[in-house]
């Protein structure tokens, strides 16, 4: 087996490119975005070329993983629809430039968050009974449970065939085995919040923290992942790893918090789900939870009794709402996604970049505060 | 990352124990299985400890995998079942140990194929809906489909943190990343044959071709990975890897159709299935695929209309098996597993092993041929 050409990496590493990465702009951003498309491509292409030929009769399988992805619509024919924020893979390489390194070692990590993610979007997509994911038919939906359960086991695969194509770009084999195994962990960690979640469902005494706890896995882990990766492959010092983690962590939490109050006050055009859709699913997010810890005994039994049934109908979804208002519930999630922004925020600090990066992490926590979509 | 130890490692590669390892006995063989259920367990444990407290209520992912993995009983009470062959963890030791290297560096690897091979039975028996695995309950009759998938899930990525310890035995991390890779390209290729096999039951005209295309992916294709995983982290010459490549996948083709063979003929008592479940459940494997293209028009159009059922009558099933043994299906069925094993046979002069481990080689492959479980 060549040596990946530790060399070379140091280089790399060490690269400060004349039209200067240290200062990202939104051009920069949008280039990010173009660079984590050609790796997806890349890595899709290179196992589409090895794959077994099909009747016409069989379903193709990496075109339902594009269909996915947003390249392809359901008949197969080329689209370009929301890939979606590509928060995850842009914070990926965003942390690997913070180090001073040239962040395209940081690409097929990244790539490999941005499939990993969409695997397990395509599996929540089925446990959940969803119908649409960003504007469209989820993949189970069109295609049937079994064949969905083959497409999120595909995109996986491809998540860690991406993820080891670092070497390619340099990064010493001990440093992708290392993002390996995270990547590993971190899977599992998101699997256990996916198992607490459907298991949340059938409860009515869940408590905002074994909330928190579920969320920090099954949402925060990956975004914490994918700032520790690109810090990993780039060049920050050991003793700043945490902090890097700790800050994937912090918008983690912000994000998914914000992710609850939109499943509730969202806006249909800009969600893409019906207004109050996880009331009507009786999802156990924060809202809910919250407000049964607030509300008076009788009230809580009557949401208990709601929640009883497989979906909630329009009349009984006023009424949670109604109750949410009194005890003004969106003011204090809104205030928790603050709370976890602000985290980040301060965090900042530790994470030793430079003014530029800096002012950029800033920008983008600050668009996800509020965000709408 | 301290570095594996490459020189530790070459002792480990040209390890030749006094107990003598070359001669492989059914002493060892029980060994082997012992290898493997610790590094299980060790994996395992690792991420229990690792895993966030849980309430009483909620499900205990890890203890699920137990359960499937015949350790606990459905109450996540210890039971010691019926574990399975494990052919395809003990192909990856005997490899290893025929290019003369120490066998337990590649017991991480072996552990992997085994939990990855257990990840797919899970999904599997989901989109098969099949409620017995080894004479016990599926996972998905127990817990639901939504935390089968998860588990299934979870069984992925702990495949691949078994294969990941691999650096703890002294295999070198470039080497580990080959691995990774192989059996995540592998793991494609699994995803791919099954996307196959669930669309062939929407079809009438699948040919035997087809069908051996499929299973060269959904069954053989692990095989021919364990084979020659545990000669890459052996001794193995560059040059005889494609030998044990090829010879795990005779074997596993081999297996694959005596499979087939047992799914029509096999006795309940030994196969933990019903009789002749593969034509009740209308599977399109190998038998049914020659008889129909022996069969006279009239009968073929017989069969395709019993086919259009869910599932096939005791009376339905009488008639397919007085066709297949007017057509003699059940000997070609067989003619076929003994030419895949004598292909095997044929195969172990070029795997360039000592004798002794080519007769437990051979002998393996004698009991396979005839194999009633």
């Amino acid at each position: 087996m060549p040596d990946p050409g530790d060399l070379g990496n140091q280089d790399r590493r060490s690269y400060r490119p004349e039209r200067g990465f240290l200062l990202i702009t939104s051009e920069t951003i949008i280039e990010f975005d173009r660079w984590i498309d050609d790796e997806i491509n890349a890595v899709l292409e290179s196992v589409e070329a090895r794959a077994s030929p099909i009747s016409d009769s069989d379903l193709p399988l990496y075109a339902v993983l594009r269909y996915h992805l947003g390249i392809l619509n359901s008949s197969f024919e080329p689209e370009r629809s929301d890939p979606g924020k590509r928060l995850r893979s842009k914070l990926c390489l965003l942390s690997c430039d913070a180090t001073g390194a040239d962040p395209r070692l940081a690409v097929p990590v990244a790539a490999a968050v941005e499939l990993l993610h969409n695997f397990t979007l395509i599996h929540d997509d089925i446990q959940d009974r969803s119908a649409l994911r960003r504007h469209r038919d989820t993949v189970w939906t069109i295609w049937g449970v079994s064949q969905a359960i083959n497409a999120g086991d595909a995109m996986f695969a491809l998540a860690h065939l991406a993820l080891n194509r670092s070497m390619q770009q340099g990064v010493p084999a001990g440093i992708v085995l290392d993002l390996s195994t995270e990547l590993h962990q971190i899977t599992l960690r998101i699997v256990e919040g996916q198992v607490l979640d459907l298991g949340f469902e059938q409860r009515d005494d869940v408590m905002p923290d074994e909330y928190l706890t579920m969320i920090d896995g099954k949402t925060s882990a990956i975004i914490q992942f994918a700032c520790w990766a690109g810090a990993r492959v780039g060049n920050a010092l050991p003793a700043s790893l945490p902090a890097f983690q700790e800050f994937g962590r912090a918008l983690g939490m912000g994000f998914q918090i914000r992710d609850d109050y939109l499943g509730v006050w969202g806006a249909e055009t800009t969600t893409g789900k019906p207004f109050a859709d996880d009331v009507r699913r009786r999802k156990q997010s924060l809202p809910v939870l919250l407000l049964k810890e607030r509300a008076a005994p009788e009230e809580r039994a009557q949401i208990n009794a709601l929640y009883l049934q497989d979906e909630l109908a329009s009349d009984d979804i006023g009424i949670v709402l109604a109750l949410f208002d009194k005890y003004e519930v969106s003011e204090s999630v809104q205030q928790e996604v603050t709370r976890w922004h602000d985290r980040a925020f301060s965090l900042l600090a530790d994470l030793d970049i430079s003014g530029e990066n800096a002012s950029t992490m800033a920008e983008l926590i600050d668009g996800l505060v509020d965000r709408d979509v």
